[in-house]
């Protein structure tokens, strides 16, 4: 069976890829951008976003956001991520963080799923991890370089080590048991 | 005649309160949020919620959104700017802003006005000015004390001052300008 994953982000595709694997899900990828609204919940936006662009679209499909909440900073860039990493980088982050103790920040993922005339499905997951000193390793993207989990950042994992451990590898892990239980019941099981 | 402004921002509307008073227009505070998008443009975002806000309450009213550009930091924090605040706030912008030679940025406003039924109308202006080196001033709000146009802060002029230099001062002149013009064609003039 196949499924549609929309985004314009190539590096999430592939991670979200390799899981769908595991489930013995084909991924049609549909590279498009959809509306997201701004709201502190990630939830919200995937909500909104997956309803909108599943209409576009006709079929049935989901969508993933994430975002990096640092304590210290009030969840700072938070669902702003993108634009945060587009604008003052990996090297902002850490500029914002000199001199602050406390580096404990949350990766934060919602995948929303929707199938026309539905209402979406939303699931969420989060990891807890530090903001390092200096950017670390050449994997992953966005601000996986200065996120660190037991020592190693994501940047610095491979993508099947990241996925075991990353707020998206939950959520989509939670995403796809669940799909799969939809899909048997819709067979007549 | 009285006209709405939809917003939950008790400073703005009393700056804007103020110039409409130079129009003879009388202004009704709808103390409300209405739904924003991410988008690169304020323009996008207000054409988007005032279309929203306006089927909502279903008369004729206009909102006004506002963001600090900064130049060396590829425009941030642009539209994400309340979120900015909300959790860096001004010290995060000048520790972001030390050692950073240019220190040009604009002040963008963008204000959207729909009647029921109608397309929104969207007005905007902007006025380049100087990140601070330290927050100066009492007034206004946001980042008003770290944005300084000859040699003063927002935060350090009285509300009439900035509304002459600022750019949501010279947004909202631009439309009630307009909205005088209309509002005497459907007096049959």
């Amino acid at each position: 069976m196949a499924l549609t994953f929309v985004t314009t982000n190539e590096n999430k595709f592939r991670e979200v890829a390799i899981i769908a694997e595991e489930y013995e899900i084909e991924l049609e990828w549909e590279k498009r951008a959809y509306m997201e609204i701004q709201a502190d919940s990630l939830e919200d936006i995937v909500r909104f976003g997956v309803r909108e662009v599943c209409r576009e679209i006709g079929r049935p499909c989901f969508i993933e956001d994430a975002g990096l909440f640092i304590y210290a900073l009030r969840g700072f860039p938070g669902p702003y991520s993108k634009f945060a990493f587009l604008t003052i980088g990996n090297r902002g982050i850490l500029k914002l963080m000199e001199n602050v103790e406390n580096r404990l920040a949350e990766f934060r993922s919602a995948v929303g799923f929707c199938s026309p005339g539905g209402e979406p499905v939303v699931f969420s997951a989060s990891v807890v991890g530090r903001i390092t000193y200096e950017p670390r390793g050449t994997g992953g993207f966005g601000f996986d370089p200065i996120f660190e989990v037991d020592g190693k950042t994501f940047a610095e994992m491979s993508t099947r080590e990241k996925n075991l451990l990353s707020h998206r590898g939950a959520a989509i892990r939670k995403f796809l048991l669940w799909f799969k239980g939809e899909s048997r019941q819709d067979m007549g099981g």
